[in-house]
C-alpha cells in the first residue's frame, strides 16, 4: 500500500484565449479574484492564480503559437487543461509514478511559477488526465 | 464587487471506461483512497470520491449508454470532465451565474450525491468549463 501521497489539489489549469477577460469572468460572477499573476517563458504560458481557499484556479493563456497550450486551444478549444496536486516531495511522487508503470513528462522535478518544484505526468497511462505535481 | 462565493474545490472529475482500474491507478500510484461511492441513477453515473485534504477526486463512469459521461467518453475519451466548486448557498451562486449573463444547464438546484445540492453551469459562455455548484 501506497502512502498518501496528495496533500491538496494544488489547481485546477483552465486553458483560456484571452485571459483578462477570463479574469473578469471568475471576478464579476464568483467573486475570485488575482492571486498571483506571472508569465512561465520556458512553458510558452501566462498565468493567472485565483484563490479558493487552499488551492488555486489557474487560468492558463499561451504566450507564443509554440506553446503547448496554443496547440491544445488550436486543437480542443478552451477548458480545463490539467490539475495539479501538491505533493510533500516531487521526486518521491515522480519515482512513485515511475514505479507504478506511469509515463512522465518531466524525467526529473524541474522549476514551476512561483517559486515551487514540478513535475508532469503524461495522461496516457493515466485515464487521460493531465497531472502536475506540485511541491511548495 | 461579487462577494467570494466559492469556498473549496469540491472535486476535479475524471471520466473513465473502468471504473475499478481507475481506483486501483490512484491508490497504487498516489495512496489515494475510495471515501464514497455511489451510483446516481438520475444522472447515469456511478462515482468513486477519493479524498484529498478536504477536496475529492470524482472518478466517474457511465452506468447506462444514455449517460451524458457515455457520450463524451465516445466522442472525447477519458480525462478532465468537470470540476466542482464548493459554495455556502448553492441557489444564490446560482442566480449570480445567472445575473452576469452564464448559460446554467440546472435551472435551480437539485439533489446531488452523497446528500448535496448542486446545480451545473454550461461551458459555453463558461471557457469551456462544465462547473458543479456543491453546497454540503
Amino acid at each position: 500500500m501506497t502512502a498518501p501521497l496528495l496533500t491538496e489539489i494544488d489547481h485546477v489549469a483552465i486553458a483560456v484565449n484571452d485571459i483578462e477577460a477570463a479574469i473578469a469572468y471568475y471576478a464579476d460572477t464568483f467573486g475570485a479574484t488575482v492571486d498571483h499573476r506571472e508569465k512561465v517563458e520556458s512553458d510558452g504560458v501566462e498565468e493567472a492564480l485565483l484563490k479558493v481557499a487552499d488551492s488555486y484556479i489557474q487560468l492558463l493563456t499561451p504566450t507564443n503559437d509554440g506553446s503547448p497550450v496554443a496547440k491544445y486551444l488550436a486543437s480542443k478549444g478552451e477548458g480545463l487543461h490539467h490539475v495539479g496536486y501538491r505533493v510533500a516531495d516531487c521526486a518521491e511522487a515522480l519515482q512513485s509514478v515511475k514505479d507504478h508503470g506511469g509515463r512522465v513528462i518531466d524525467e526529473a522535478p524541474r522549476p514551476g511559477s512561483r517559486g515551487t518544484t514540478v513535475a508532469f505526468i503524461h495522461p496516457k497511462g493515466g485515464f487521460g488526465t493531465l497531472i502536475e505535481l506540485v511541491q511548495e
